[in-house]
């Protein structure tokens, strides 16, 4: 590894807003120790906000900076290390010469929660290492925690690592995951979106919403896709990537997933978009879980991202302009 | 700004366990768009975990890290920016040549939480702006959102910013805390730990539970001190630095905390331990809030704590030590 030459690292809060909870009753508490304590929880609190960490280059070698979103029930911390602790598509996305913002939605790591039913309307959900087992494709369903797909590039036996990343979720928040990430490209100005599971989503949403600022988008088996796309909506000009792993015919959660995904791609060629899928065991990479980024071979997975992303660059003007910083 | 060369920029985990959640009914919950969902919530969790972000220096000055430990309610975000958009403590101790993990306690940030009553027993306390103001010491209690101190170097009108940082908290895990922070001690080895209210009281927790490897500590305004020091604990050896800002006698709050931690000063000093108090308006430096990182003198108020850092790193053999990587 090579060191990285950092001008500026800086986290930001982006969107939300302020709201009131008012006739809580006031609780008799103790806190460690025993003492008594009144909570009044009355007041004014921030809802909705979500927050970024910028890793800005002493010397980038693209002009526009990589926003990393992650997926359901995650956090940024899935792109800063791997599992099996090796380090993560941050580091390779700053020696590759990209400025990087990491993130962490409303409701979730660091962008904090607020509470129900008071100001979010619906509890939130937790995944168990069970459901996360099937969900990540690590192996069928009911296989936690021994029997694991064969050929997984996942790293299994740091499975228990890998879900002390997973954060609760809410299964109402993508309006609320939308609105800030607004706020957050409109602060950035033009950058290239890459977002995994929710976060392809969520990118794909943001491609719709600016297609002036969200310059290309690499989606990360997406799910939530802006399928029907809207009849106003002007995708053409945005270059896509959408990359899948491995062992999705043996999950019929991963099949239906990857079929709303292939429509949303069709739509997007029916509108002139230039959109490129990239099936990895087709390019000869087998064994990849839904969580590409956490497996042994990450970094050969990036590889293809960053090639991608060059080729995109050099062709596209629009990939290619000037910094204005 | 100087620009920082960094060998690798990667987070951990460290801590916790896993527990079971049995005996949970189905849910039947909808998903965005009205699909139903059932969700089935039954299974293994992650518990107590903490997370930890490690910037690694090409070329480090010092041989030690400092490790950045947290108030209550707040997540390792208070140390990577200012609420006026400044760099944080992060930055300018990396540009001290400090090596910097960044740290979120079990139950908040990228850490997680979970589920309550079944695998915490009791449930969040929440912090709303009005409680923020007095606790802070922006201004007195009642005064927010207009009322501040006079001179005060808290940035007011960027309260909000500020506010977004806030995390829930649980009253009864300081132990979860500390039992989490043993592992990373453990894992990091020698280290300097700096922390901020809650998290000075986790540092001088964890400078008795391991006096050979916290090597100096310095709290900013800590809460919850060690104090009776249990009779086995030797922290004769181990430097302190605390620091303190202004208004404290405008609070009955604060009068309170540093009468406590006062005492806690005493009983090292009659262990031999070498403590050093900073009062900022003894030395000329007036208007800090209780979250001085966050003032608009933030870099003033780290280069006492980075002079101290240097001066007892050049008296002391145990921070001078060459590095064990």
């Amino acid at each position: 590894m090579s060191n990285v030459s950092l001008r500026s690292i800086r986290s930001h809060f982006f969107g939300g807003a302020t709201t009131q909870v008012q006739g809580l009753p006031v609780q008799d508490r103790t806190v460690a120790g025993g003492t008594a304590r009144p909570v009044d929880m009355n007041g004014t609190y921030s809802v909705g906000q979500m927050y970024a960490m910028h890793y800005a280059l002493a010397q980038p070698r693209f002009p526009l900076p990589v926003l990393l979103w992650h997926g359901g029930g995650m956090t940024g911390a899935q792109w800063e290390a791997t599992p099996d602790g090796r380090p993560g598509w941050l580091w390779g996305l700053l020696e590759a010469g990209f400025d990087v913002w990491v993130c962490d939605a409303p409701e979730r790591g660091r962008a904090s929660w607020a509470m129900f039913p008071e100001i979010y309307p619906s509890a939130p959900i937790f995944r168990s290492h069970e459901e996360a087992w099937d969900v990540f494709r690590v192996g069928p369903a009911g296989g936690y925690p021994g029997a694991s797909h064969a050929d997984t590039q996942f790293p299994v036996e740091h499975f228990d690592q890998f879900a002390r990343q997973f954060v609760p979720r809410w299964l109402d928040h993508n309006e609320m995951a939308l609105a800030a990430y607004d706020e957050l490209i409109a602060a950035v100005g033009p950058c290239i979106v890459l977002g995994h599971s929710q976060g392809g989503g969520h990118a794909g949403h943001a491609a719709l919403r600016h297609p002036d600022l969200v310059r290309a988008v690499v989606t990360v088996e997406p799910t939530g896709m802006p399928i029907p796309i809207p009849a106003a909506a002007s995708p053409a000009d945005t270059p896509q990537l959408m990359l899948w792993g491995d062992y999705l015919d043996r999950s019929p959660l991963w099949s239906t997933y990857r079929q709303s995904a292939e429509a949303y791609v069709q739509a997007l060629r029916e509108r002139g978009a230039p959109v490129t899928v990239l099936d990895l065991p087709a390019v000869g990479v087998h064994g990849n879980s839904h969580a590409c980024m956490s497996d042994r071979n990450s970094d050969e997975v990036l590889a293809h991202i960053v090639a991608w992303l060059s080729a995109t660059s050099s062709r596209s003007s629009r990939l290619s302009q000037p910094l204005e910083k």
